[in-house]
């Protein structure tokens, strides 16, 4: 074998330590919020039957999905006819698995497959590496991690504010304090499709609206000209996209004017009775009757997360959906979810410059290797300070400290301890900050107390 | 879409929340002791250019690999020819990336990859799933975590005496007290081939004598026999096996044996003073010259750990490579590295009962849900319990009391508080001892005492 230069593939990523510990940061975040709501962690495998994934993203998702060759001799079950038919026929000849497009769909097969053991209403979340065939550019990528919270088998709208809570405590641990949580309701949209005289036309008038944040409401009436709407419709459309006010004013606003349709607009006056139940203001929260969301399969409450002063799309969503499990032979039962996008959150955190600077230390204290004389000392403590939990290490070789300091600093390891010949004598430790270059003399329970946490 | 019963990939599996619960427990005591010796993180992605994988495992392993068929119309770069030529010839034209099947491969990747950016040498630890196209069955998966801890640029034995403490700490913290660290060195196990007269098999040699535990010295023999090798060597190799003793007894044996050899002795009496000066008694380390592990990478020392008393295989192992990341053009590297079984591990545990029955629990608490009188009550609780860091929730909907309880006892969560009439009107609270089947009465602030940690 000779020597080869190795790559990633396109759209993959080697997370090295700084970034993992950042990326941890964030997880730990959510994690502990996820845990701290009651909710519980799944895992599915990376590698679904195609079965299960295919038709559920539309054609573009399906196109999207990695598929994994059958092993072994993968031609064995084909023809030659098959050979000669073109990629689209010869596929499911030849590839039966596939890799996860996303949380949603294997937490549906996982609930209809373990429906008799599961306790509903079941609270589940899932973080785990997604597969996309898509076109890597900045921030997409082709493997990238969602982090998935679902509560199925109850239309509860305590879920929906919890949701809300979960977001506000999630950016509150991150330190991001410049945010929008939009919500919305499907049931409004129909509601004002109905209003405005193009009922069968909800999923046109969705797509439309969804650009309204990139092509203003010019561009979205345009586009919804085009996809013949009546200009009737698009007049009275105008006034409901532009009215602006307070939460309680669009509210009242919107229910006056699709007032034989309310249960949207109940379900959101609900949402916000209990987020005053559970004393939280209305901070961050927006009730915006244009958003829309892309995925057809909610059909209550919706949300999204953006943050200010950043160019990053929306770093958080969700909805609510009455059929998810249909599809795999479990119809009528209904959740409501959202999901944190990592890799934007990761973004906003480091354009802003809020990941904190002391949390994320690895090691806390480098000993100082000076050969076997003192290696047996500082075994002995390493021993010590492992036993206090104290992130330790010593440097492996004998080599000039210029270059153990500067391990150390590469490492961003704050304390270096150095046990030379006086040090040993003594029973003594010299302990160098390496932040403030200074150094001092210690015992060793000073030493302990010094670096504990 | 008509209704279709869904399934899972053969070898794959989901981890359900008290699966999962378990399984971080194991995962959490590997990984902050990873931490605490000072290893950072990495993540590589699932999916690797073949070039990185292939010819890497021997040619099972190749045949063990998961290939991706490349996006879009993956015949579009292959000839009427290429069809014909079979899966081999076709594969290369089909499909250029593969799911990694270690840790390893990837990591010597990252290195070379990284190596003006890294500082040497460089701990790392990597827990992530992989993937082979095995034949599934008991305890072996397709999907698979594998738990890994290597130092990489160091030649120093206190690594290895090191990871001999970890082994010890991660299995003191799970409560597995009868397990054997078996450890050997391949420059020993050379030695001996030189010494019994077949210097130039030493792979047949290693290969033989993995097989000890499962066909025993007879077995053994008979293979090296099989294997051409003279009964003159076989002769001198029984007694080798058969010596039984402490380990300073093995050393001293082996020491005057295979005198003109002595490398592999003296690494291993340095590697049991480095345990001496760390002040760790020996216990659970054997020195057991027979101990060859399959992998061909090692040229050092090497490990293998297994847990007494079950008839599981060896939950962990590793050892020393000297030329790891010479392949990707980075030769000379020196590195020792080793790794956990964690599904292993995890059935050791269910047979010896030993995961933890109090500190799994994830929800702490349940508010029951009576109706929206109550409902505000419990949502200001609710609030309050979160805002101490208890974990905890609401039962999402007024359904009966029983029902309510079933979901708490189904999920384990160990209190219900009750906020009826009577609790609203003192502003009390009734606390209910699911497992003692007892409540009582209190108001908020003992409350909030009863259920911290």
């Amino acid at each position: 074998m000779g020597t080869q230069k190795p790559n990633l593939p396109k759209g993959t990523r080697d997370f090295g330590p700084e970034k993992m510990v950042k990326r941890n940061f964030i997880f730990d975040a959510i994690k502990g919020t996820f845990q701290k709501f009651g909710f519980q962690p799944l895992e599915t495998p990376a590698i679904e039957n195609l079965s299960v994934l295919t038709g559920k993203y539309g054609d573009e998702g399906d196109q999207l999905l990695f598929k994994i060759l059958n092993s072994g001799d993968f031609l064995s079950k084909t023809s030659p006819e098959d050979l000669e038919s073109g990629s689209r026929t010869l596929l499911p000849k030849i590839s039966e698995k596939g890799m996860k497009y996303d949380l949603t769909v294997p937490f549906a097969r996982y609930v209809v497959m373990n429906q008799h053991n599961i306790t509903f209403p079941f609270k589940r979340y899932q973080i785990q590496p997604v597969w996309r065939a898509d076109r890597p550019q900045k921030g997409r990528y082709r493997e990238f991690y969602q982090c998935d919270a679902d509560v199925i088998g109850t239309d509860s709208l305590i879920c929906e504010s919890e949701i809300i809570l979960m977001i506000k405590e999630v950016f509150g641990k991150l330190g991001i304090q410049k945010y929008d949580i939009k919500i919305n309701n499907r049931k409004i949209l129909g509601a004002i499709a109905n209003y405005i005289g193009v009922p069968g036309k909800i999923s046109d008038f969705c797509v439309a609206i969804d650009k309204l944040d990139k092509i203003g409401l010019e561009g979205v009436l345009k586009e919804l000209e085009k996809r013949s709407f009546p200009k009737e419709s698009l007049k009275k459309l105008g006034p409901i996209i532009n009215f602006s006010g307070s939460n309680e004013e669009k509210i009242s606003f919107l229910g006056k004017l699709i007032s034989e349709e309310q249960e949207g607009i109940s379900e959101i006056k609900q949402i916000f009775g209990f987020l005053q139940s559970f004393g939280t203001d209305a901070e961050h929260v927006d009730f915006d009757p244009t958003l829309a969301r892309g995925l057809s399969y909610y059909t209550g409450t919706i949300f999204e997360v953006k943050v200010k002063d950043v160019s990053i799309g929306s770093v958080s969503g969700g909805g609510r959906y009455d059929d998810l499990t249909g599809i795999f032979g479990l119809p009528g039962v209904s959740g409501v979810g959202f999901s944190f996008g990592v890799d934007r959150i990761y973004d906003v955190m480091e354009e802003l410059d809020l990941f904190p600077k002391d949390n994320l230390i690895s090691t806390k204290v480098l000993i100082a290797n000076f050969g076997a004389d003192s290696e047996k000392h500082a075994l002995t403590t390493l021993k010590k300070l492992r036993d206090t939990e104290i992130k330790s290490e010593i440097y492996p070789d004998a080599v000039k400290l210029k270059k153990q300091l500067n391990y150390a600093d590469k490492k961003a390891i704050p304390f270096v301890i150095m046990i030379g010949e006086d040090e040993i004598k003594n029973g003594s430790f010299t302990l160098k900050d390496m932040q403030k270059g200074q150094q001092e003399r210690l015992d060793l329970e000073a030493l302990l107390n010094k670096l504990k946490d």
